[in-house]
């Protein structure tokens, strides 16, 4: 059974599955597929501006996140540096890290560094201090995930979540056609995937 | 115990809570105060169209609507007319159902005139079908709706909701000051209350 987990690094509610879903993976029996894709790309399509733009939505965000990560025992200081201005590396490093088998390490550390220490991800020093703590040599993964390849595979993957009819994070899609939306669809994504598989 | 229900006619995801809230209210103690806004007003402010110019929201939000709907055993045809042209009519009856004693009944059907026979809310023949089978007279209410008293009325509320920082419907209240926005969170606002009042 297989749940795959679409998500970008800039998104903040991501925070929170970020961080559930090795428990929950270890739960439920249930393998994610973590892709991480380029949200902003999708949002700029849309002509969408999900929080900054919008005080009050904004201000109920951080509080609505505060409130469930002290449900769920994820610690948190909020508000976080909001928006990332480049997220694109993150996500861009993001891909390497799933290709070379360190990548869910590299995004806890990178929302924890952003959440717990307020260290705007995809920036300096969130990005070194997030690779030197998972074991990464900085400049060589910089440099793999600012290479024309990389590129190419996040915008493949952005395409690939277009097309699954994607517009935010995280979004758990079971059997490439049933969409939950938000970390607050996690549980239903299980369920589903459990009944339907 | 007391919860803040507040609502706007043109939501389609307050259809869910509206037929959730009677047995909600039975099962918990706490009484819940149900309070129309003209969230146009609001949204308006913010330049913010949550879903009526972006396809993608707009086809998941139905398929969301539509599986949770089957989950609550709460019946429902997707997509129903969206969005509603005329939703401040049908706020502005519910203003008066409020005061009237009949406004949770009024809201009840037409939301089932809107989501299972397709009527749009706020418009002929909803309204008429709306007011007729619970038992009010159509012409007279809507004389009351469209006074100046009524509209002054709806307009203070939406107000009160922006000094909130409600952003959308439907938005659970607790103490004038916790906000739980969303169907999906109705269940955290009554917990809330119970732990905090």
């Amino acid at each position: 059974m297989q749940v795959d987990f679409w998500f970008a690094m800039g998104s903040t509610y991501t925070y929170l599955s970020a961080m559930r879903l090795r428990d929950k993976e270890a739960a439920s029996g249930i393998s994610f597929r973590w892709r991480p894709f380029h949200l902003l790309d999708i949002l700029q399509d849309m002509k969408h501006v999900p929080f900054a733009d919008k005080p009050a939505k904004l201000a109920y965000m951080w509080r609505d996140i505060e409130r469930r990560a002290s449900g769920y025992g994820v610690p948190i200081k909020v508000p976080a540096p909001y928006p990332a201005k480049s997220s694109v590396t993150a996500n861009l490093i993001a891909v390497v890290g799933m290709r070379e088998g360190w990548g869910r390490n590299f995004v806890r550390a990178a929302y924890r560094n952003w959440f717990l220490l307020g260290e705007e991800t995809g920036s300096e020093p969130n990005l070194s201090h997030s690779l030197s703590e998972i074991g990464q040599d900085a400049a060589r993964v910089l440099a793999l995930a600012n290479s024309d390849d990389t590129k190419a595979a996040l915008s493949r993957e952005t395409d690939a979540a277009r097309k699954l009819g994607i517009f935010g994070s995280p979004t758990f899609v079971v059997g490439d056609q049933e969409l939950f939306w938000g970390d607050d669809r996690l549980e239903d994504a299980i369920a589903w995937c459990r009944d339907h598989q």
